[in-house]
């Protein structure tokens, strides 16, 4: 069900296809990740700062994005130039993904919705969501994997000016850093097939 | 030219086939994370504190690995069990490896070795190196992109005891992030083709 509220193309509460990740395959990615209890609250503090600021940190990542050729070519429309509507789309669920991955639970749900958002960077599904036509078939899974850096980076400022005393700047970041690693690998899922 | 001082198996220095990787696409992944002129003395400065204690290094990420079913899995003999000679020849080169993120420069040698390292992943070379049978044809993509995590969190202590007051420990630390990145971004070449 889709409510007002949700960005365009967003359908994280709705029927999906189970994933092809099982559970004991996510538990092994999160082991991969040091994964541990006390993640869990960091990561939904980090999510009260910087929900407030989320507009904001979009800004920053569109910017980055927006000034480099090679990535923003992903959203590039028929004529070869960015399609605002595409990019205005997607920044909408790109910003309940920062919601999201602070404050959903690692169940089937959250599952099946990034093997959703792996098709939709795969050859499988791009463009499909947001009906375009752009002549960028896939994002670049080279790109799509580096990106956990300046994601990772780019938050702890927010962080820091967010943190109270009682806070940890380095925990709350860590959580992220490791929550985003195993959704971008979960998102490289149909890049490499049996591989994987 | 191998010299004694060699890892086993460790073939920077020989002639290898230039990696399909060009140095444009390169610099592509180093824009995607952010890199910056002054990561190359923070890295290098990285390289310093890290060579002296990089067997500790591998101690700490040997004992996580062997303590993890589904990542020692990567080095089973044919009997099932872990191949201790193989993990031996591999951790040489692993050590080496430490060293050659933090004092290399990223040309085409460098890429034509991320190329080797991606391949020895891949059931293109797997085994090959090291003469091994192992059941494991390949190693997985998911965990080998996951391992950034352990990979970057675990230097810190070291870059921390070792800092002087003219060091930044949070900019060597990001240093070393952003070229393990790209490292391992390149090594999941093969697994993507055509969709990398």
């Amino acid at each position: 069900m889709t409510t007002e509220a949700n960005p365009a193309g967003y359908t994280y509460d709705q029927d999906l296809p189970p994933s092809p990740v099982s559970r004991q395959r996510l538990d092994e990615l999160l082991t991969d990740v040091m994964w541990a209890e006390e993640d869990v609250p960091a990561l939904r503090r980090a999510g009260a700062i910087l929900a407030p600021r989320v507009a904001e940190l979009l800004d920053i990542w569109y910017d980055f994005i927006g000034s480099t050729p090679h990535l923003v070519a992903v959203f590039h429309g028929p004529d070869g130039e960015p399609d605002a509507d595409y990019l205005a789309r997607v920044r909408g669920r790109f910003e309940q993904w920062v919601l999201d991955v602070c404050e959903r639970r690692f169940d089937d749900r959250w599952l099946a919705y990034q093997e959703e958002i792996a098709l939709r960077h795969h050859t499988t599904k791009k463009n499909q969501t947001d009906g375009v036509e752009s002549p960028a078939t896939h994002v670049p899974m080279a790109d799509m994997l580096a990106l956990v850096v300046p994601v990772t980076l780019s938050i702890r400022p927010f962080l820091q000016e967010g943190a109270t005393k009682d806070d940890d700047v380095e925990a709350m970041n860590q959580a992220w850093f490791k929550a985003v690693t195993v959704t971008l690998v979960l998102w490289s899922r149909p890049y490499a097939g049996e591989l994987w």
